[in-house]
């Protein structure tokens, strides 16, 4: 920050902050990476991966339709009490909810700082789990708190005098990135407890459609004035191109978060687009919802099972449309090998920001099948060139400070990875593939269907001498790609 | 207020604020009048009366275009960082303006919001001009602060003192309701003299592009940390079915605002429709602008004209796709008149909410002259029908509390509208409009094309006997319209 930006008329901390990120975005990806935004395969974005209700049969709805409502909603404009949409919503919803427990909002963010906006005061205490999305941070910071952050299983056991001091508590369930689901009796029992200590929850269950809607504690709000539950239709029935969610709450609440809404925070098309997804016939137990958790039920565990198998990653259990997978003990770090995967045109979501930085986790959104094998596919190729990269790096550092060039790494946990007194100044091998099988390296066929060329028993490189001539190679001629293979063709090709 | 809601988890000055009221609300008043909303004419919301681009020839925008963007954007994220449409808002205006300078809004009242956000502290001084929209107030009250009316006339020459006391002043130009429209250079002036106190200037341009967009300060706001410009494409292209507007403020103003602006909070629809109005080749010279400023001007000129020469209404000078009439001595105020006017699927905006309570000015968009003469054709039906509602709301008055009626005005400054001495028991006659020439009443020639009933030479009313003798007739049997008619066939009959 400027010492100019220090005089900007903004509240102070607003000064250092900065937008949110998020998963699903292709337009970026597509510019960077020079890949029409159709041939990237997202698995970054969390939507219902069977498509929207339009296309799909059964529904009542059809495309034809939409395209009408969208030339004939653009000279109208939306009814601020927004009757037939929150109506819909509450008929959607049933269990007594009406259209006065409804608040809608130009999507889940909005409902967030519409909330905190009626709420909350600078510096008061508030909950978030973690992980949890960082727009829940975001929003809180908007209005000058920074939350406090307690790990997810701990949530609803949050001891009683936490709970009384702190004005607010946010909870996803299912946990977005986690996907761990905590039941209806839970959910009852620690908001009872919240309500008590006249402690806000806000219960966002934007995902709950496509996992158990029967989990919900929708209608726990009716006459609970310290519970609100957000819905999210662009999730459930993916629709990113709309935004539109609502939020579930007393009437007394509901009345007081519609005044200070902002009028028409919602547009005629979206009014009319969304009225028509949540008057689906049998709401969350439409054919088009079951269908839906039927076949993200069945890829989830298909790919649970698949990535669990692979690398060492270990999948956390979820009953959502995503998984959260675990790289920790990895050569890469999340960032790195998302990083990675974007540049094959396949986003996935790197998830530091839900972890409060840590880069140890990806979310996977369930897709098709035939998507999923794609990723797959690529895998293999991301991990090569993972390694590639990592030696490359290594190697630069090492030709930058000899100095630090450690021979054998004591305090490393995977030595001797070799041979007790094995050097260790090439850790990733500046050769890698070479796919000379005179090295001792050979082909093996890889878990994920292609082939890996392993260097299992190749220890050239960490004989002392070699690694010592290789290194002088390249530091009197400079590391570029014509002087590694200098390297090869003088040092390692006379030991074959 | 109830005892319970004041124990509602929100902000103390939230729990008995309410929904801010608007023009345009075809929906509530189709409901309310069982006429379908395409028979209702809508002179009480604000948009360019030539329609949307979409259906302008020469703008190179087309509906079916419009259609098969709807399908397509349904399921795309919106790009968050709205680049394209930034762009195009940056090169509509020209100037220098940039990309980084664009804030995109969903609607002006979430700019207003976002800006307050920002900036405003419980209980700071906020200025606005009276009359101005609600909706100014509405946001003010949503962190906590009423803001302080200044006459729009006085605006401009603040004293420096006050200035410096205030951390925010808007300003809407040109204004809303009154239509008038503060020059370039005048603006530039007030944009200087606020940044030198260090308190920020909002100036609403709503209307600009309808009105003379030469003179707007849009590109003032690039080297100004103090002055903040809003901009809306729901009025300029009359799109009220999309929300975007978009404020402009220095580089380093649009950053803050941007990271506490909301995510995706233009749908990718919006976005898409959004960039394209904007891109329209000329922008604000533009043959469709141009060619709906050429029809404002002409028709305003016609309708201010017309309407002056009417039942003494006042119309004020205006610079913009509406005018403001005052219509100050009515015997009715300006609630009835709108809400009669309603009954005959005509809207009006009625204009108290603007002026802190006063009901004596409305609000007429412009529209076609096929749409106004319609509007002219039901004013004298209106007039004859609120005469006849105060007639009966008199005469329910006097009978309700015989005691307190008077016989002569003495007070009143149209005594003595017949003759001195007159009896004036009944302000207006309940037997209105008769059609009995014999009374003395006769039709005369309105000036708005039809047939007036004007009681001028009728006296019989204000006899003190005869209006006794009716008195006594409707407290006896009740002022059904069964007994009016008694009271005619027995009192007046007879005199004739």
């Amino acid at each position: 920050m400027s010492e100019d930006d220090k005089k900007l008329p903004v509240k102070r901390y607003l000064l250092d902050m900065s937008t949110c990120e998020h998963g699903g975005q292709l337009d970026k990806a597509s510019e960077e990476l020079d890949i029409a935004e159709s041939d990237i395969l997202d698995f970054s974005s969390c939507l219902n991966p069977i498509g929207n209700p339009f296309n799909y049969e059964g529904s009542g709805l059809d495309i034809e339709n939409l395209r009408n409502i969208a030339a004939a909603k653009l000279e109208q404009y939306p009814d601020n009490r927004y009757i037939e949409l929150r109506s819909a919503a509450a008929a959607f919803l049933g269990k007594g909810i009406a259209y006065a427990n409804i608040v809608p909002g130009n999507g889940t963010c909005e409902l967030l700082r519409l909330i905190l906006e009626c709420t909350l005061e600078e510096g008061e205490k508030v909950i978030v789990p973690l992980p949890c999305p960082l727009e829940y941070h975001h929003s809180c910071r908007t209005f000058g708190t920074v939350p406090q952050k307690m790990a997810l299983d701990e949530m609803l056991r949050i001891p009683k005098r936490t709970i009384e001091r702190s004005k607010l508590i946010f909870f996803s369930n299912p946990n977005n990135p986690a996907g761990k689901l905590a039941s209806r009796e839970e959910m009852r029992e620690f908001a009872s407890k919240c309500a008590e200590h006249q402690t806000l929850l806000i219960v966002d269950e934007s995902f709950i459609e496509l996992s158990d809607p029967a989990q919900s504690v929708a209608d726990l709000a009716l006459d609970n004035d310290y519970l609100i539950v957000l819905r999210s239709v662009t999730n459930a029935f993916s629709m990113p191109g709309i935004r539109f969610s609502y939020g579930i709450a007393s009437k007394a609440m509901a009345d007081r978060l519609n005044s200070a809404r902002l009028s028409w925070n919602i547009g005629a098309l979206t009014e009319s687009v969304a009225t028509g997804v949540l008057s689906m016939e049998g709401g969350p137990e439409s054919s088009y919802l079951q269908r839906s958790r039927e076949f993200i039920s069945k890829e989830r565990e298909y790919i649970a099972g698949r990535i669990s198998a692979l690398y060492g990653f270990k999948v956390l259990e979820s009953s959502a449309n995503y998984i959260l997978v675990d790289m920790d003990g990895h050569f890469m770090d999340s960032e790195r090998f998302v990083d990675r995967f974007s540049k094959h045109g396949v986003l996935i979501r790197e998830c530091s920001d839900f972890f409060g930085g840590e880069k140890r986790y990806f979310r996977l959104s369930v897709r098709s099948r035939e998507d999923f094998e794609k990723l797959i596919g690529n895998l293999d190729d991301v991990y090569a060139e993972s390694s590639r990269e990592a030696a490359r790096e290594q190697l630069e550092e090492t030709i930058e400070h000899p100095e630090k060039t450690v021979s054998s790494r004591g305090t490393c946990s995977y030595y001797p990875c070799h041979f007790q007194g094995q050097d260790c100044t090439f850790c990733f091998c500046p050769f890698y593939a070479c796919e000379d099988e005179k090295t001792g390296g050979f082909w093996i066929d890889s878990a994920t269907g292609g082939k890996v060329w392993s260097c299992e028993n190749c220890t050239l490189l960490h004989q002392p001498k070699t690694a010592k001539k290789i290194l002088d190679v390249l530091m009197d001629e400079g590391d570029t790609d014509e002087n590694i293979l200098k390297a090869w063709r003088e040092v390692i090709k006379p030991l074959l």
